[in-house]
């Protein structure tokens, strides 16, 4: 354990430039909060932790447990609770946070996919890691984000994904025209929502693999990105509402068209 | 239109003292912020509007919709931004919000309903809003609030509901001593989501009148309801995920098992 005792070190001026995008981009690091997210991210072999930080009041009472960092050979900094809260992005601070390298984005191999998610537009941080959490849940083995999604590495996308981050193979800054013609050629279904000549999720049949394009809740799917859709779908609304939240929506969508569920169940 | 220029006005005073649960109680009033909210209430014949509020910059906008409400024979105040500001509770206010009577919670009745929805703890008012807004897009007719969720009329689930709170059928305090037998007496099918003995929601298959019963995220759904259930429903997860957001969990439930969806299709 290294004591970090004054609020211009170095480490700590590198965790609050983190929360901005362009901290990040310069860096290539971002900072993820809370026990959850440090124990997912010691789980997953891939995660580089740079440097895990707790404050003192979580060292005195995790004993055991930044012992057994220590024995992982992490690095860990103690920082008194004062500085530590001008480190935090939440109401509630636990005390831990974790310094990660930004993985690099790697186009996977189409063929061993089954499932892919791709998001237009999403911009609240919060949904984007909720709609990742969900992902992972509904089976989905890809997540596309198209330009005008919020930053993947958001402080708050980072801490709704609830460690699927970890997880999920992500792809971000996708360009449609790259993107949609490389799956199509792989055989994907492009599944698009949209409200208008769509058929309800309920009556969506597809066979083989697929791809979900998502579009945000002000805007919906971009025309650009519709023109690639083998099928267009939409979740079904009685009352008067208008739109619904946007990770809901994807929610509904998924576990509606993904392989094992829906129409396609034995 | 009537100027208020002082912080310690008794309109502004109430509208902060509405933003606590006893405030509300005691006064039996409740704000909701922002435009649509306002438009929604005035669309709605049932909300009692007490009065509305505006900032001075709203007003000198929006001139023609503030005539539409003198004409209407709403009450309008104006307060300069710095007092508007105070009353908010949003991060980017819009400069317009409405103070409602809170209605009366009727027991419906349940031989006309066939599709109900029933929370069992939870305790984000953003996500109980959510839940709200999805109901009413999925069909749900009555949601019915146990005791452990959080206060229907907290301005965070008022403005999350986008406006479905005036339509929806909600019941509030509900002790499942009174209210599950009550449903099982009408011929509604009692479905809880529950992660053991349970069986997928594309298994489910339930005909008639149904009450489907959502738990909080972290303690699920609580032992006492659980015996009422007629059928237990999970949705089914891979990867490592423990457990989805509750908004995103009741929205998914809600569009298998409602009546119109899912195994129900014609």
């Amino acid at each position: 354990m290294i004591p970090i005792s004054s609020r211009d070190n170095k480490n700590l001026k590198l965790i609050r430039s983190l929360r901005r995008k362009k901290g990040r981009i310069d860096s290539g690091l971002y900072f993820a909060e809370g026990m959850r997210m440090v124990q997912e991210a010691l789980l997953d072999a891939e995660a580089e932790i740079q440097f895990i930080i707790v404050s003192d009041e979580f060292a005195e009472k995790n004993k055991i447990f930044i012992n057994s960092l220590d024995e992982k050979g992490k690095t860990v900094y103690t920082a008194r609770e004062s500085l530590f809260l001008e480190i935090c992005n939440t109401e509630s601070p636990q005390g831990i946070g974790v310094v990660l390298r930004m993985p690099e984005f790697v186009v996977p191999d189409w063929e061993k996919q089954t499932f892919v998610l791709i998001l237009d537009g999403i911009a609240d941080p919060g949904n984007l890691g909720t709609i990742i959490r969900t992902a992972e849940a509904a089976g989905v083995s890809c997540v596309c984000l198209l330009k005008g999604c919020t930053d993947l590495y958001n402080p708050k996308t980072v801490r709704s994904t609830m460690g699927s981050l970890f997880r999920m193979h992500c792809l971000s800054g996708g360009q449609v025209e790259a993107l949609l013609p490389a799956l199509k050629q792989h055989g994907f279904t492009i599944a698009v929502t949209a409200l208008k000549h769509s058929v309800s999720l309920e009556q969506a049949e597809i066979v083989g693999p697929r791809a979900l394009v998502i579009g945000s809740e002000a805007f919906g799917v971009s025309d650009e990105v519709l023109n690639y859709a083998d099928i267009r779908v939409k979740i079904s609304m009685e009352g008067k509402v208008e739109s619904l939240n946007a990770a809901v929506a994807a929610g509904i969508a998924m576990y509606f068209l993904r392989p094992q569920g829906g129409r396609d169940r034995g």
